[in-house]
């Protein structure tokens, strides 16, 4: 299956959800809905109420509500979206102003904790305690993810360790998360439910790897934020992390010097420096292999439609230019 | 029973809460720890966590866990106060440095994540759904309720009912939570439930209409935080507004005049205002219809000693001076 027909087949899923995202966005203040659809609807591609679409129904289930229920992780994403940006001052995403840029700092730290509170709401909707405990723990450990992130921050003696350990917290949790509510929902067996818990942990390390050296060799335009962004901002990422052991004494002195201040013109020299010491390709090593150890774990599942669609998933999510 | 006795009554509770909130504020960051002991150790009152511990015990729940559970109550207040100073840009909380002056907005927003997060994780503990199903239909009644107040900043013609409908939501509905709360882990029947549901709800509009007199009536000192400290940022709460309804034509012009920059030399004359129009008189009325609607629905209990503790504690925050 090639990526114009696994869009396509998904494409249904995908429309479901968008409905479903804007059907559950109720309240009684119309300001939260302006916020809301703000981050939800300007773009975005839906990875991870798709990632506990697809995992319920690998697990067989047939629910009317997996649409609903599928919110629950776009709308906690979006919570942490919104403090993200307030948090990195940030004033672009997906090409778009940042909703702190339009309407304020206060107002979207009190919409992100409106969102959060939402997505709990609907996790009730389940009837099922386990979700809300995975939910619940996945909240715990994306706060402190993105905290350990802000100290980490500017830290160019990072090791690989320590960014493992943040984009396992900030963003292969929630995957997981999703995954494995997929599971439960559906009442799948126990080694299902551990099997997509880790399906979905290495996709997000995969995911979050892949983001980052988009992060140094992508697009302005594509990406919708300018190029060494996470630099500019301090996030210390694993291809410049690599670039800092691999490059020569020359190499080493250089990046530490355009780390301290990334100006748009040095993105070039950045990404040329990354490339050159072989930097790039580890990471690209890595995100290969959290991919193969992704789709390894499909392997319990028998051959359906769905297991199809997610082994699509993990190689697009690999080869994605944005 | 006066103050004194009913202090030292509950003082064994209020300690096994304060070692409660220390023993459960366990996390993989040492930092959040030292942010999180800062806004939770430096003073409070504790009312929360002691509503449900009480509730629990007035419906005769004897579980050793109630000390744990309280907790919840605590980290999402803590958690809405972070939030909130950095919304308001706040410097002084309980007469102590507000946490954003010390570590930053940043790490304040994550922080009141991860205490958001902690207390849904403790909730899961009660191994009861119906727990979560209050505590989010709560939280998102507060976020609702933080966003009316900050897009009714500075509207002087707000009236009595959206007054209501802030305080409702960003205080009362969490005190109801812990009241109700507290008859669920218990297993209590239904009417003892919503008796409890209901008197922390006429509670907590007590408890926010005493706390917005005393932003015009109380001491500097003793409140920790500016007089008209509210109306100097933007809230305009039920003294104000009665106030602008019964003060004479003169006395309308002026007050508006007063709350378009409040200086701290300007708080003797907006207390004295408030005061002569029979504002003050009228807000304390309110304070203590719903003190007694609260006390109401303590009738379907037997006298025992908590239900003895409830009264003593409608009393003493109608009373309180700060």
């Amino acid at each position: 299956m090639n990526q114009a027909q696994l869009l396509a087949a998904l494409a249904p899923e995908i429309e479901a959800i968008n409905r479903a995202l804007e059907a559950n966005l109720t309240t009684h203040v119309p300001f939260i809905s302006q916020v809301g659809r703000h981050i939800l609807l300007s773009g975005g591609k839906r990875v991870r109420p798709l990632l506990f679409v697809l995992s319920a129904r690998l697990c067989g289930c047939r629910s009317n509500h997996l649409a609903d229920f599928s919110t629950i992780f776009e709308y906690l994403h979006a919570a942490t979206l919104l403090h993200d940006d307030v948090v990195d001052a940030a004033t672009v995403r997906r090409g778009t102003s940042t909703a702190n840029t339009i309407w304020g700092n206060q107002a979207v730290i009190l919409v992100g904790d409106f969102l959060l509170a939402k997505a709990l709401s609907l996790a009730v909707t389940t009837d099922r305690l386990k979700v809300l405990q995975v939910l619940a723990h996945a909240t715990t450990m994306m706060a402190e993810g993105e905290i350990l992130q802000l100290l980490h921050a500017r830290n160019l003696d990072l090791t690989e360790e320590e960014y493992f350990e943040v984009i396992h917290r900030k963003t292969a949790v929630l995957m997981s998360a999703a995954c494995q509510i997929g599971a439960i929902v559906s009442g799948a067996p126990p080694e299902q439910e551990e099997a997509l818990a880790r399906f979905g942990l290495n996709l997000g390390l995969t995911f979050q790897l892949v983001d980052d050296i988009l992060d140094f060799t992508g697009d302005e335009r594509q990406l919708g934020k300018p190029v060494a962004n996470d630099l500019k901002e301090g996030r210390i990422t694993l291809p410049f992390i690599a670039a800092l052991k691999r490059a020569d004494e020359a190499g080493r002195r250089r990046l530490r010097e355009l780390a301290r201040e990334v100006r748009p013109e040095h993105a070039g020299e950045i990404r040329d420096l990354l490339e050159s010491c072989g930097a790039l390709e580890y990471a690209r090593g890595l995100a290969r292999k959290y991919t193969r150890a992704a789709q390894d774990h499909l392997r319990l599942f028998p051959e359906c439609p769905e297991k199809g669609y997610f082994w699509g998933i993990t190689e697009m999510l690999l080869a994605r230019t944005s």
